[in-house]
């Protein structure tokens, strides 16, 4: 893709400033998966190798923009990239989720776990995306919460939590540290905004929330000095807590009503997914009504879904999306 | 176990009048799993022929009543029994949940699908549970919810709902029908009180749950004249449409702040799980806790978990929250 000759501002920028005139729209996990470009890289190529081969990762990272048409490149990498760098052996299995050969299981394994080294190659990826970006698409950076990435580090984090507390906090306390680090290293290659993914912390109780996540997500979002998302799936009881995440946009799921959602920051998401099986005339009312309902309570918002793009989906659905989002007048 | 020889009133049925002066406790899941004498049945023989053998699934139904000291007999049997009976070909594989072997891809397969029949065992085993339980312990059946019931049955359960919504109804109908004659069946051979169990309806968003779920609830609360919990996982956005399902109690789980919660019905529930992990003193605590918010909100209650009981349970932890329900004084 070649720099625009013309650059115009970033639609998603301007989102976080309550400046833009079209709505933003990019999807989560919209690298990957269902596009049929990726699924022939990937016949060949093991998952992990994906990853770490930044002329592969950077090209998978650009593949959705002209496809679909989207406002924001997302960095192809997983959530538990940075903890392959503590030392953790993670292994993709297609279709079944990771499998970690060495998780933890007592507050004794901690000690086997550091400061990560060794993820040079996403800050390559980074630089290779950012020299052939238009100056209008920024490239979103992430990073799964510690909570979250404990519940996949962990083999009984629930187990942990409450029968040796103290060594929760310490693994979260790890995992932080790590992650602010992480990010910061992104930071530096040339992201230009980050969501923070936090898709388990929804199942806690209100004040184990409190406890055990909410001071860790704070930390990281008062550490790091860019345009920020808060990802949390499940969040119709936490919403007051996720308002004091220190984010500028939170990411809600599909079981926060918009309209009756209060909040000073800004939103993101909140289409259903499941609404990418439907035909395209439901699509397109409801991209409509959300938008609607977003325009009426909301000053600042991007479009997403609720959740990650299914491997099942057909691309031009998303494509119908994002041109029905630009076609809505915001201002 | 011997008839009591001076009957007392039930706890468990005085709660649902509001009359109770100790508060009833019984746990999801306490016939099975976490109990050695359970572990010690099922090493020898498959899980399907522990369900359908009466006189083995009555003394699994009765085995945690004198080890635990709880206020109900809770059937043992699975939320997929029903839909065994109407011919889906259900593997209860240990430790991995049910694998179905004629599961629903398309709306074609939903013809192959009408009443269930064969389910005499189930009438067979509450017969002589009946037999031996005292007057005082109330024997609960249950069903499980058709849209959980669904999300087993159905591959890709969500991508119907939206492809193809009148083929989802139609399932849900059916389901509905034979969960109503089942529980019919049930009441016929001797419980004096049933639950629904929807553990996965809470992932739906507030206008699907009110389309896809809620009329088929109601059908079922509506058939049944029997005192009725329904359980609903999730409900934090949903409380409002869980008012409407004509339920006399609502089960609860952790999501729910229980000192926030607005209901004329009565509640049950709301003990996290993973506290079972903690230590003596912080499960006394917390149960006090709890029984403390139930009191100050509620007037009737009914005390148990927010799921059920995990297998690496030690029942002892069970047993000191029973004591301590049991001591707290209610009126």
């Amino acid at each position: 893709m070649a720099k625009s000759a013309t650059p115009e501002q970033s639609n998603i920028l301007l989102a976080f400033e309550g400046k833009n005139k079209k709505v933003p729209v990019w999807f989560m996990r919209q690298a990957g998966r269902y596009l049929p470009q990726y699924q022939a890289l990937k016949a060949n190529t093991p998952l992990s190798e994906l990853f770490r081969n930044p002329e592969i990762a950077g090209g998978i990272t650009l593949q959705p923009l002209e496809i679909l048409g989207v406002d924001a490149a997302i960095l192809f990498a997983d959530i538990l990239t940075m903890p392959s760098g503590m030392g953790f052996k993670i292994d993709f299995v297609n279709g079944k989720g990771p499998v970690i050969a060495n998780s933890i299981h007592h507050a004794g394994d901690l000690s086997r776990f550091g400061k990560y080294s060794g993820l040079e190659y996403v800050s390559r990826t980074i630089q290779l995306v950012n020299a052939v970006l238009p100056p209008s698409i920024p490239l979103i950076g992430f990073a799964g919460s510690p909570y979250t990435v404990a519940t996949y580090l962990c083999s009984k984090h629930t187990k942990m939590m409450y029968e040796n507390p103290k060594a929760f906090h310490q693994l979260m306390h790890l995992l932080t540290e790590n992650t602010i680090a992480y990010l910061k290293q992104q930071k530096e290659a040339g992201i230009k905004v980050f969501q923070l993914f936090d898709t388990w912390a929804g199942a806690l109780r209100h004040e184990d929330y409190e406890t055990f996540v909410l001071p860790y997500v704070q930390k990281i979002f008062k550490s790091i000095k860019l345009p920020s998302i808060y990802y949390l799936k499940n969040s119709a009881h936490l919403m007051d807590l996720m308002e004091k995440s220190g984010a500028d946009m939170l990411s809600v799921c599909e079981v926060i009503n918009i309209k009756d959602l209060k909040t000073k920051k800004g939103v993101q998401g909140n289409f259903l997914n499941s609404l990418l099986y439907a035909d395209d005339k439901t699509i397109v009312e409801e991209t409509q009504r959300l938008l609607k309902a977003a325009k009426a309570k909301h000053r600042k918002y991007i479009f997403n879904l609720s959740h990650g793009v299914m491997p099942d989906v057909n691309p031009l659905k998303l494509k119908l999306i994002v041109e029905e989002v630009h076609k809505f007048k915001w201002i």
